[in-house]
């Protein structure tokens, strides 16, 4: 698939291209990072991408600086949807874990994965019981154990996007947090679910009941807003109300679902909140048969991370497997909040009494 | 000064060029508007650039389409800003008539100007009594009176954003909504003050207590938030939540202010709440003289539109007045919020509670 960046950039001048990055990427260079020798052999012998960039902020007197590496995953599945489950998902394990070597030796210290990644996105095929095995323990699943011991090898916070049975066999669209040590550090469950045209997920599981819980992880405190969620801006801003400095948005999402906007609404809550946000969306193409008719759904990737000064990275290819590593300076976020007040300026009392009146 | 997108648009084939749109417009084709000739000639001799685009609905059964053409108008100043008062004002006046006449010819039904229009923003300099004159009674100071004619001479809907002095002599940021008769209908006080760097606000006035008032004229439910309101979801959402199908963003604000992200809070907002909303920020230099001290700050126009289905016109220039033509169909907005559901699954019990909560 041709990448549209790559022929701007051909076809512009210099001083043209620095113009199109301020204006459609929030600045004029996108400060990539060297990557190792190894990432680059490692990632072409298995295919998939990895492209870095990084965010800085200014000097401080007290504070030193913030200062660590983001991972982003996008991949899609790995086996045929027919075959057996637990092929399926051991597929998927066997390339993340080489994803997550790659990301561990370029000093990843906080990594994310995309919506329901142990999986296909069987949500579109409104059947439930065929895909129950797939639904497992948050704390003692197959996925948490899988991802634990990654995370105490590399001393790595993962955050795991799974679907969740309770104890009562419930499901839950749910993040898990694995801490730096390899332990179960919690879980947020999808706020908002989508009802889009044949699509919908409340017949699956209920929205979530965790409300907007903030991880203070060794690296930073992180937030998960899961895909839907995105549309909802009040879903962002209570992150930024507990304390987020960095929100990921591990998604599932198809072209006619807005990959239009795909762009505007993580950046722009990046701006709002003034915190980092991580934009995940699987790629490939996934086939189910249903009632012996096939559906298919492509999904585009395009995975990027934006700063709370509202610049961003460029995306993630639209169909390849790829990690996007991204340094960030998290004194970057009260240095925002400082020079623009959005948050000294909310009014939130207002709000609070309107929103009140409404209901 | 360059056009990057025209550069874009000579640069790129054309299957490229709608992929370019189709990211960062939203739509792969910009459909614009055939403007009539008088438009041309008269907007050439008077140097202000038109340029008109149209955004479709589909057919409803039971609904009628509900077709409107939208204006916006950004200017600069006219006159040097230690000219007198009553004629800086009153060049502004002459060429803002010349500007709605021609808006008039195209069929415009409702315009909206730019904020503090018949002034220089003087806000900046942190004097208050030099500038004072400026400020008016929204009901039938100077600028309500003009428009007033021309609002009925057209039997047009004029926004039109002012400083206005109330009966106690308090000063505050306010849009003012003329109706097609040419009545004053009611007005709304900008609700959040910018304080960033060494400008702000809030020596000049206070924060609005208007609420968010959404005004039902014969066009269209309408509504306006201010300038550094457009950062605030909050504000956008209570529009939303009280009715509005467009809301109007005028604006004063440089390119150190966040030009890098103009494109993309009204843009958000406009997908976040199924509306309609137009940005306009004024064009040219201001150049002040404060205790013996030049300050100078320029405008960087850009002005654009935003349909509920995320996809945006091209802005106006960055330096020179123009005016926006935009045609709508406003059922768009119920059938975006239909498509959609962001309203159905926006869960605002549980965001009031948890605001409560915090505050």
């Amino acid at each position: 698939m041709y990448n549209l960046d790559n022929i701007i950039k051909e076809r512009l001048k210099p001083e043209q291209l620095k113009q199109f990055n301020k204006i459609y990427y929030g600045r004029e260079d996108h400060c990539k990072l060297k990557l190792l020798e190894s990432t680059i052999e490692v990632s072409a012998r298995n295919n998939f991408d990895v492209a870095g960039y990084s965010f800085s902020a200014a000097k401080e007197e007290v504070r030193k600086p913030n200062i660590l590496r983001l991972g982003l995953i996008q991949h899609s599945i790995a086996l045929p949807t027919d075959s057996p489950i637990c092929e399926q998902r051991q597929a998927i394990f066997d390339k993340i874990e080489k994803i997550i070597d790659v990301a561990s030796s370029e000093n990843v210290r906080i990594i994310c994965l995309q919506e329901a990644w142990t999986m296909p996105f069987f949500l579109c095929t409104r059947e439930k019981e065929r895909w129950a095995e797939f639904v497992e323990s948050p704390s003692d699943g197959p996925s948490t154990l899988f991802l634990s011991k990654l995370a105490k090898k590399h001393e790595m916070v993962i955050v795991s996007p799974i679907l969740e049975k309770d104890e009562d066999g419930v499901w839950w669209n749910t993040a898990v947090i694995i801490d730096e040590m390899g332990n179960y550090m919690g879980k947020h469950r999808k706020n908002h679910l989508p009802s889009v045209g044949s699509f919908s997920e409340t017949s699956y599981y209920a929205p979530g009941d965790t409300g907007h819980p903030v991880f203070e992880t060794k690296y930073g405190k992180i937030a998960v807003n899961i895909c839907y969620g995105r549309h909802q801006a009040l879903n962002w801003l209570m992150f930024a109300i507990n304390g987020a400095d960095i929100v990921f948005n591990p998604s599932a999402t198809i072209a006619e679902f807005g990959e239009t906007f795909w762009g505007i609404e993580a950046r722009n809550a990046a701006i709002a909140n003034s915190y980092f946000t991580c934009s995940i969306n699987r790629v490939g193409n996934e086939e189910f048969y249903v009632q012996n008719e096939k559906k298919s759904r492509t999904y585009y990737g395009s995975s990027y991370v934006t700063a709370p000064d509202g610049s961003r990275t460029p995306g993630l290819s639209k169909d390849k497997d790829g990690l996007l590593i991204v340094e960030v300076d998290l004194n970057l976020c009260r240095q925002i909040k400082d020079k623009w007040n959005f948050n000294m300026t909310a009014r939130l009392d207002m709000y609070t009494k309107a929103l009140a009146q409404f209901k």
